[in-house]
């Protein structure tokens, strides 16, 4: 295969990728283009936007540029721009090939997929599943989004057990023998060598384009798990902004920590196409990975769930990096601890906030050009609030909530911009999602006023900084080595006031199903056992004082809102 | 008024900056918020995209950060975001009062202008006149866009003597008895404190914003100017992909050397409200401010006409900037002379390509990430490209060109991507104007095969970068310098084959009007004044060999277009 510029540094320290061969269908045609058939009547200056656009013009631009790598498995694999495109469009064609309709929804069940753009080349709808669900769990979604195919990682293969819809195989390999390879295969040939030309552009703006599994919280929880779905334009403009307000460019390295499957992982699958970065890709929160990519691998942003975080700060390979590296950071407040360990090794904290209704993240808490002066008790308070709508949102409100008896329709009144009277947190525009499939009355009630309504209580600062009061307390942020424990399936940690100490942490727990019995009725053992599990790995601080397990918590929350939901 | 963030600059070098006090119509309510009157029927998810979205969300986000500056006139003036915010809304407001409905035309002949905003507010369309059109020439774009109400600099006033729609002076004073500041007091009365609530968001992304004259190249030259229609989601996303591919963000500070009247200023008035940027206006390019600028004002950016250049590195001023700097260069390709100067200043060259039908750049010759290591002469010889289409158009390409007899609905075809094979450049997508304005027999043809066809002869190389031919000379830019001539006022120089020194500098001139009847019949001793003039100012190779006086050559020609249209 030709050479991948900028990849020395995996090259070197790698020999698997050094001897590293795509599949022969991976290789794209001399003469490549990369134009798909436009619908007829498209006008000369509108170009429905679509974020398939992005991974396009990379290739076009720099098709030998380092574009996706997956090192840290048994069968590395890492792909230019080039040959990564034409893998989509592979895959795209191998969904023609299997019959899939436009707006048909397609499941993945895997820590990394690139179809978040080989969907967009069939017009289909990509339904990413996470992969620490039940099989009761995964059914029910399989069920609801209709799925008409679906791949999954070979880890992950009981989940599907009995599924209706016809299953691949995923077996990460990037071998010709693997089932997921042989699929692209077959889409190349099934394509006759049309190429990108056989396939057409979305002409449709708001068409569906991934379909979100949510949990959604009060005032409009219902019990039950919402799917929410995403459209191309705001994907489009959603990953735009994401690259910009991050400064994310072509020099830019994207580190995989936040799991692929969560909230389209957060747009960043085309935010980083459409800066024309490199990803690395990671199976599992793994801290020496991490720490490897962090130092030898020029990384120079991650998105990182809170939970995330300690656990970085406090691996032992953690250093003083050389240049610095953005973490996104969404979830809970960064704390003035958190931040100032972070500066110590050269990583700067981006705070974000939103929801899977919001495309992920959809607010930055703008830093000021006087915020750098301050003291970092100061800065970490003023950098714990959610702040503003990003470059492509409509302005974020906090409004007052619904009152009883009020009409949905009832124009939406602002807090005053005092700090201090709470309202409700309201979001409207193109960083919204289209509507919760299938359920146009729950649809209905979200959108009160016009406004998608988070059900995050939040107030609004003189300066315009929005902020969550449950989230503006100082969240210590431990989660990340209490999930270490064998019987813990989810975990937040949130600050809970102390008699003697102020605040001290407390514990949130969701068990493994599996193991939800092992405790049934011995919950304080269960604590004592998670103390001592964390004792072990974490300074006494960060160690939880209280824990409490919430079995009734879906456990198919996204991080995004994991803290919020646990602390109302 | 407020302190305004960033400026101490301004204010330690400029008295009159630091006395300044906006007036009082300037000065935004208390609890002013940013959204307009919704269109009903907007869905909660989709909000029509338009550029006057940015400058609002810089005034929410950055309310006391330097927007604008006019620092090096008699009556400097400073306005912070929120400030100038208020001060676009009044100047909506005041066309409202003076009965401009949707899409009329509001004409503008001034350096510099806020109306760019504006007019969006009130869902007009801005008509920049380049304000050293002679007076037939603003009387026929006066008449032919059917301007409703014209706003002149006053040093420009003498160019709208007659003109039938109301005339409004700009003094450019800020203060409050300037006729300029009195429509925008006007119209804050008018608006009766309703505030942006009380102006009505375009719903059709497809409505006109911009109306730029423009000079029509074969082969669709008919001999006459036309107008190119801008519309507000095209603004929109040059405006983002200016930004995003000049790294602007809100540290940045754009200089304005580039006339604000170029093809909508190349997007650039959105793209830096985009970015939250501050920009510094000037009246004209006068290197001692430019300097100035460069080195006491914290300049980031800037957009440079090719004739700018070279008066730039050889201005008495020149020196190393301790932090680099980002000229925008379009209208030819910067040398390698050129572009070691630039380096030596600490400016690095971004080499953009388009023209006014395509929102000025929209082709940039990208950076690959290993040209940074090669020789200067490979380097600018590689820079020298037109290069690929940015971040948000779509693929540009280089086509055969029509041939005698074909239909214009026939579809194109590529050029071999052979570096040799020459073709037309075409471009298509929201980066293309939507229509010459009142013309649609030129729009069809200019439309051919579903593209704009540009008239551009070029080339495509292997690596996908597009060169245009007569581009790619070493095209010696030494206008900026000949320009200063008394009697001159446009001038391109180019590469013209010499027997002895391969090639060698040829100036093409037009006279000012007024001189052109002094040198009548005498054009060879018109040459020897102006070689004489260049010997003073120039290095040797730099002064022209040849001097062509070129009456004929309309002098509204942008600067974008202007080497390549005279060299045709």
């Amino acid at each position: 295969m030709a050479h991948i510029q900028l990849a020395e540094e995996f090259y070197m320290a790698n020999e698997a990728l050094k001897s590293f061969t795509p599949t022969s269908a991976s290789i794209p045609p001399p003469g490549v283009n990369y134009r798909l058939r436009l619908p007829s009547g498209t006008p000369v200056h509108l170009h429905a936007l679509n974020p398939l656009a992005f991974v396009l013009r990379s290739a076009q631009i720099y098709s030998n540029k380092l574009a996706i790598v997956h090192p840290d498995v048994r069968h590395p694999v890492i792909y230019s721009y080039a040959v990564w495109a034409q893998r989509i469009q592979n895959f795209a064609y191998g969904l023609l090939e299997a019959g899939i309709q436009p707006g048909d929804r397609i499941a993945f069940i895997a820590p990394n997929m690139s179809a978040y753009h080989g969907v967009l080349g069939a017009r289909a709808i990509i339904c990413a599943i996470n992969t620490r669900l039940t099989h009761g769990e995964v059914a029910y979604i399989l069920e609801h989004s209709g799925a008409k195919l679906i791949f999954v990682d070979h880890e992950s293969a009981h989940l599907v057990k009995g599924a209706k819809a016809p299953v691949i195989v995923v077996n990460d390999t990037g071998k010709e023998d693997d089932p997921y390879e042989q699929f692209l295969t077959s889409g190349r040939k099934f394509s006759n060598e049309r190429g990108w030309a056989g396939l057409e552009w979305e002409r449709n703006e708001d068409a569906g384009c991934a379909l979100n599994y949510t949990y959604v919280a009060p005032p409009h929880q219902t019990g039950r798990e919402r799917f929410v779905v995403d459209v191309v334009i705001g994907s489009y403009l959603a990953a735009v902004a994401n690259a910009y307000d991050t400064g994310m460019n072509r020099d830019s390295t994207y580190l995989w920590i936040l799991p692929m499957f969560h909230a389209s992982g957060w747009t960043f699958p085309w935010a980083v196409t459409f800066a024309s970065a490199a990803q690395i890709c990671l199976r599992s929160v793994s801290y020496p990975h991490i720490w490897n990519h962090l130092i030898n691998s020029g990384v120079t942003h991650y998105c990182g769930a809170p939970t995330v975080q300690i656990g970085l700060i406090n691996a032992p390979m953690a250093r003083r990096l050389e240049k610095p590296v953005f973490a996104i950071i969404a979830g809970s407040a960064p704390t003035a601890h958190l931040i100032g360990e972070l500066e110590k090794r050269n990583i700067k904290p981006v705070h974000v906030y939103g929801l899977t209704c919001t495309y992920g993240p959809s607010t930055v808490c703008y830093y000021q050009p006087d915020w750098t002066s301050r003291a970092l008790d100061e800065r970490a308070r003023l950098l714990a609030r959610q702040g503003h709508a990003f470059a492509t949102a409509e302005e974020v409100r906090v409004v007052f909530p619904l009152k009883e008896g009020e009409s949905l329709d009832a124009p939406l009144v602002d807090v005053p911009k005092d700090g201090q009277t709470m309202g409700e947190i309201v979001f409207r525009g193109n960083i919204v999602m289209k509507e919760y499939f299938k359920d146009p009355e729950a649809t209905r009630k979200a959108f009160r006023g016009g406004y998608f309504n988070s059900g995050d209580l939040a107030v609004w600062h003189p300066d315009g900084y929005i902020a969550i009061m449950d989230r503006s307390k100082d969240i210590i942020i431990s989660g990340g080595e209490l999930s270490t424990h064998p019987d813990v399936l989810e975990v937040s940690v949130v600050a809970r006031s102390h008699p003697k100490w102020g605040e001290r942490p407390m514990a949130f727990v969701i068990l493994h199903p599996q193991k939800a019995e092992k405790w049934a009725g011995r919950h304080s053992e269960f604590e004592k056992d998670l103390k001592e599990h964390a004792r072990k790995r974490l300074p006494g601080f960060a160690c939880p004082e209280w824990v409490s397990i919430v079995p009734e918590l879906p456990v198919s929350i996204i991080v995004l809102e994991e803290v919020v939901r646990v602390v109302t």
